[in-house]
């Protein structure tokens, strides 16, 4: 089999259809129509064999992975997710493998209305690249920038849940639990964009950014860009029921939460006066935050603090990919 | 060096600065505006160690090629290039590699008015993946569809340039006049996409494609999409000076004309109608182009001619990935 019907056999007829499409996979380019007075917000990101997964990973939750870490990026941003390029890396032409893998992309691409509108199949280690498109208005943008000394610092979710489950896949970690430990097991392996949040925030949040290497990593990035400092009250993280319940000892859990990644959770401040129109409207689409403290005038710094006590971990930072 | 320092030290300063780039790279995504009434259009290639660069192959034309293949793809569909998003892999952090990477990322994408609007850095075997976004008006989408039995078949530039150079670099040919030799391995290493003979072609040809896979395989992705037939004369085919003389044997040059890829010259169909004002248009931009024969209505067949005599090859197919 070439690479031409390769391609037309697994990702040209199953995918979600847009009508904003002009042309979608079949010839040098796509051709898309961006909506009139909308900015177009553009993302990439690739996850690599060994470095973003496990060689033992699915090929559905590699699909799954690839869609939701681009669509995560495009929710910080406040954006509508609109169409995808896949660059798909794989050693071999395996039938069960691709269709699993494209199926999944046409669950969840339909899912989101997405439109997958081409890309390049080449053969090598298993890797993927996807570039996702989405819009947002001009007065709605998201972005690292916006934040100011007294708005509150908020979450989606809960936090830690991802990098436990990948502890628990790599024996690191055990649990009595089955439950639990299937519920941490699939928050690793099936992050959740959170796009709903991301354009429910357009307009409220000051700035916003999503937990992919670990909440303390991402909030310095909001700190670096906004130039403000934070407050953290750890106590009020959102620790899931499953890794309150697996994990011993608080500072385990604690460090689990602030420096796991891959929770593709929304970090985001709001300003005081938004706050209780933010939590109205996050309630309304049944979408769980939690405020876990402050931005301050101190540039730069991040203050931890457990029960109102200054509090260090011993190790804190995010993903280091070199 | 940790990754963001990375990519802030050799993507964030250097690249072209476009006025419709409203957040360029450092944030979740890139916010662009695309121009009033025009479609988008979206281009994504791999380029990786072992399969499309040969491993010894300098960071400098690994960055060249991998724009060029890019915009060679949106000039196929008559677009103007914008944007780019770039998702590198390497190695290690080697600051002379990466130096010379992104310098000449820097001096194409300045060469084409083009910004480098975001991208992706991982650990692992050299390669590159990049996005590329341009724009075309509606009515002057140039597709592998329109081709009409009666069009005539042109091509820009010289076929089978680069297939020689590569086969130069592996020692699989010889060539006594050195500036022979370092014309064809330029030419293998550091391809021109042909985007100014993309955009003046709009509403002129019927039909485009970028030669990369070979021109007989390109050829019958026109033949299939227009369904139609096309009849080439092998006679016609336009070779280099440095390709004809370094070739011992007219078929053996004819087969690098046919079948050797990634010389990314456009091959298109013009309407007998259109064919004196589209000659005019290439000679007033001193764009190079060549008739090579005609679209027939024998479906699916493509016919080769030398000195009006039927020809065939042993092996005419492009480069196959599985």
């Amino acid at each position: 089999m070439n690479e031409f019907s390769l391609i037309r056999n697994y990702f040209t007829t199953s995918s979600f259809e847009r009508k904003d499409v002009i042309i979608g996979v079949g010839d040098d380019g796509a051709v898309t129509m961006t909506p009139p007075g909308q900015y177009l917000v553009t993302t990439t990101d690739t996850l690599l064999e060994g470095v973003h997964f496990l060689p033992e990973t699915s090929a559905k939750a590699i699909a799954h992975k690839a869609v939701a870490v681009n669509l995560s990026d495009l929710a910080a941003m406040g954006a509508e997710p609109a169409w995808i390029n896949l660059s798909l890396s794989i050693p071999k032409v395996d039938e069960a493998w691709l269709r699993e893998f494209s199926s999944e992309i046409s669950r969840l691409t339909e899912y989101f209305s997405v439109q997958l509108i081409g890309g390049d199949t080449v053969k090598g280690k298993t890797a993927v690249t996807i570039t996702a498109q989405g819009f947002v208005p001009p007065e709605s943008i998201l972005t690292r920038k916006g934040a100011k000394a007294g708005d509150w610092l908020f979450v989606t979710g809960t936090l830690g849940d991802a990098a436990a489950g990948l502890a628990l896949i790599q024996k690191k970690l055990t649990v009595k639990s089955p439950e639990f430990s299937e519920y941490l097991i699939n928050r690793h392996y099936f992050p959740t964009p959170r796009v709903l949040a991301g354009t429910t925030l357009r307009r409220i949040a000051s700035a916003c950014i999503d937990v992919s290497d670990g909440l303390l990593q991402d909030l310095e990035h909001i700190v670096a860009g906004s130039e403000v400092g934070a407050l953290v009250h750890l106590d009020k993280l959102p620790i899931s029921e499953a890794l309150g319940n697996s994990i011993q000892g608080l500072e385990h859990a604690l460090s689990y939460a602030c420096s796991g990644g891959d929770d593709y959770e929304l970090l985001f401040t709001v300003p005081e006066e938004q706050r209780v129109s933010m939590e109205a409207a996050m309630a309304s689409y049944n979408l769980p935050c939690t405020c876990i403290g402050q931005i301050t005038g101190a540039q730069g710094k991040i203050d931890l603090r457990l029960n109102d006590e200054p509090f260090s971990f011993a190790e804190t930072k995010g993903y280091q990919h070199f």
